[in-house]
């Protein structure tokens, strides 16, 4: 594991507690006589050393408290009784959320190093003259920003941004390296967009044109924009396409993975997330806290009410009007296994007809 | 709707549609009393404004004529003829096309934001003395162009855009914002290719070698190149390798959206269209006029005849010699119910013979 | 094909044998009266002209010999065995691996290209004064590499890659353009990297936080690293995410085609192989020497065993802990014919059950 800060710059496990953003949560450090730890970084379980706070939140791994080396562990007041008797060697953290505890402390580490990231405009930027950026925007090596984009307070921009005409940041976002911003492209405040993602890029429409020749497509030119909400994280490779006439929308604190595709005029509302290679396509409608698994595939001009989750895998081709669990994932097996019985797929519908015959015999017997 | 012109740009509704490129096609203004608009811009049937022009090419939508504050709607005769007695409050143009009218006017208003572009050669470009750009070429901030390299007289290439050495683009071409051209890479006239699309990276060929340890493989170089026709669009972050020893060629008019993979060898005929996700494996031949739904999948060395329509989410396997709708998607359900259902299928083969062996009996009864 | 050399670079083709690494391969010319050839680049048995080589690894192939144009075709002894009697107008390089020996002279010949592709530190790259940069390291232009940067011996990076602070690299490598490394990681000798990967970004983590609304998401910042071992070649816009609190890792030689998807804190085993668009969700553990073929997915915190083969298009729901090959496909047909097939699908329980009733009847009958 990283050790994150060195010694020097590391809190005591106490001061630790105070600093983490965790306002709300009842958080509370067990009397124990072992000495006071000075806290360099976050670890695993297994993994944690002696300087490490670590974390268990799933009750099957409660075993590997046993053998842990870690300077602190935070846990529920449950997981806590059941350890009565068990000779342990780190501190205890009480916490009624040991999973949330620790994004908190590992967000409060990272922001050491985020810090410490380059700040102010590099030379080498390209920036127009009619773009406004507001106090405590910095911008990185290579980037541009085009005409009329307005960048909100303490957004950051890492190496090679290109954010396109009329595009506006909100406050305090990260934008790493190599992100691009189509013209026209709208986005809140504390937005992250990770490397290659692309938001505005044009919807895919045509018209058939058949007075250039059978088969040929006219060009619809997208004219709506992309609109992203606060608190909105959009991972690598990410394609988030333009409007054809409205906008693109991604809601309040959705959650988008790597190497997802977002076709033109997709509505995805409030914290909904979706995890890598999902493919949504144009015009379909997502409701608030839904979640879609790796590689789920949505069919266009949908909508899928709130608190659907999608399976990973899974194709959805219909509109889904009924929160829940969706599946449709073919089982893998052994190959020779899965030659045997795919090939009675394409036989479904006559064998379900032999098995109506021998019904109707049965029944006049 | 975005509002697309100022009011002292936008012209007269006969002039619009004199000025857009709709030759060939059959556009008639019908007469009425109100009073003339000028048009700024385009929207749907329910966003339109009175200063904006809408279509109708989806019988079902005609319900929502009756409360369009559209200045003016494009729909067929037809579509007409059923509102005789209706109170309309927009100019109606008539034209037997009108998804094809909408794409062309929305190319029309398009067309001032494109003219607006910056032009010339960014000094911060990089450009190979050996680069030959014919007149009228744009090259934006930062980008490379490398040896050998030549450039169509009217084509733009966005910031960031990086062209290889040998490479040859036509002419009037639209290169977004950080498109990479590998070497070698042939790029007829009027080509639009979006942000992160990757031109003739190397095919994925391995050779095993067992001189290294078990398992180990040697790279096969790629030495073909990439061979794009005319018209085509590439969609953001899609990748078309370069051929092994070939070339990889997409045909004139091809169109493919996102986050596509499009492997060595594979050759896509012409107006040839493929929806975002979708992946074609190395030296697949594809016909003309097919279409690939979303995340559909075609495996290696396949034909594909002419006009094969691949549904969304489907995977191809073997070669397809009769035109028509291909399907292969595992339907969704709860989850529950999924489970139960998807349990039985590695049984089927079983199933099926339990189905024989009653027969069989009855047969013999 | 292209014609790679000139007719001055060229060699002849017993040069040629003697200049390729083919170190263990036996690798013989068979005598005959043809003049010897030079040969100025590679090509497949249809397309290979007079001063070209060409190669026959695949039996079925073995009727196009008889009209080859090639200068020179490599061959089993058997193969060759086979050819007796049979007029031929090309020299015959005997080998018991064409496959691979077809490799090596493509790499021969590809060297040409590479050794004269530009060196140096380009004067537009931004090189921070903390990084170190070995001997022969050539750097293009646009790039940046950030503090405490370590880049090995005689590696080379196109234009516009971004190398995070803290990364080290090998030596010899080869990026393509655009290649893009967060903060902190570590890659081995001789590894490839295709224009637009990333490796290093945020993996998907994020925890509930109903402090905020329900449905909220905290971050949980991503604190571990990227490591990638020696000869491994990773495709264009792929993304290697970086670990939670450890590493995601690929070991020696590891392959990964184009647009694939490494979740965090994966590891794959020496010498796998993933075909293009393939996701791995986090945590999951492949062993050595398994291929995943193109579109395959699998679920996190899996674990697959050494020499596992997953077809095409697979969804791996599973840990796998026998060596084989796995697949589980829906096979496709015409869209009718599956529309009623998968009807059945849905009533795959039932259809079972009242096969189970008809059984039983049978039985007391």
């Amino acid at each position: 594991m990283p050790v994150l800060l060195t010694l020097d710059q590391a809190p005591k496990l106490h001061q630790l507690l105070a600093q983490a953003n965790n306002a709300g949560l009842d958080c509370q450090l067990v009397d124990n006589e072992l000495p006071e730890p000075h806290i360099q970084g976050v670890g695993s379980l297994t993994s944690a050393g002696p300087a490490e706070i670590s974390f268990l939140s799933n009750p099957k791994l409660q075993d590997q408290l046993l053998t842990c080396s870690a300077a602190a562990v935070i846990m529920t007041p449950q997981a806590h009784a059941s350890l009565v008797g068990t000779q342990i060697g780190f501190h205890v953290v009480l916490c009624s959320q040991p999973y949330l505890m620790y994004a908190l402390l590992a967000q409060w580490f990272d922001q050491h190093r985020l810090q410490a990231l380059p700040t102010g405009i590099h030379p080498t930027a390209y920036i127009h003259p009619s773009a406004v950026l507001e106090d405590g925007v910095s911008v990185g090596p290579f980037c541009v920003v085009e005409a009329d984009v307005r960048i909100g307070k303490g957004t950051r921009l890492g190496p090679s941004c290109i954010i396109g005409a009329g595009s506006q940041l909100g406050r305090d976002g990260l934008l790493h390296a190599r992100v691009t911003l189509y013209h026209r492209v709208t986005i809140g405040d504390r937005v992250i967009l990770h490397t290659g993602c692309v938001l505005g890029a044009d919807g895919f429409g045509f018209a058939p044109d058949p007075r250039q020749t059978a088969g040929a497509w006219a060009k619809i030119a997208q004219l709506g924009g992309v609109l992203i909400g606060d608190d909105v994280e959009i991972g690598a490779n990410t394609t988030v396409d333009r409007g054809a006439l409205g906008d693109t929308v991604l809601s309040n604190g959705v959650k988008l993975d790597n190497q997802i595709m977002v076709g033109h005029n997709v509505q995805i509302g409030e914290h909904s997330a979706a995890a890598a290679c999902v493919g949504i396509a144009g015009s379909t409608v997502i409701g608030k806290r839904c979640t879609l698994g790796g590689a789920a595939m949505l069919s266009g001009h949908l909508e899928l009410c709130d608190d659907v989750h999608v399976s990973g895998g899974t194709a959805i081709t219909a509109s889904i009007r009924k929160p829940g669990r969706y599946t449709g994932v073919y089982p893998f097996a052994e190959h020779i296994q899965w030659q045997r019985n795919a090939a009675v797929l394409s036989q479904m519908a006559q064998l379900r007809r032999r098995l109506r015959t021998i019904e109707k015999n049965e029944t006049s017997d």
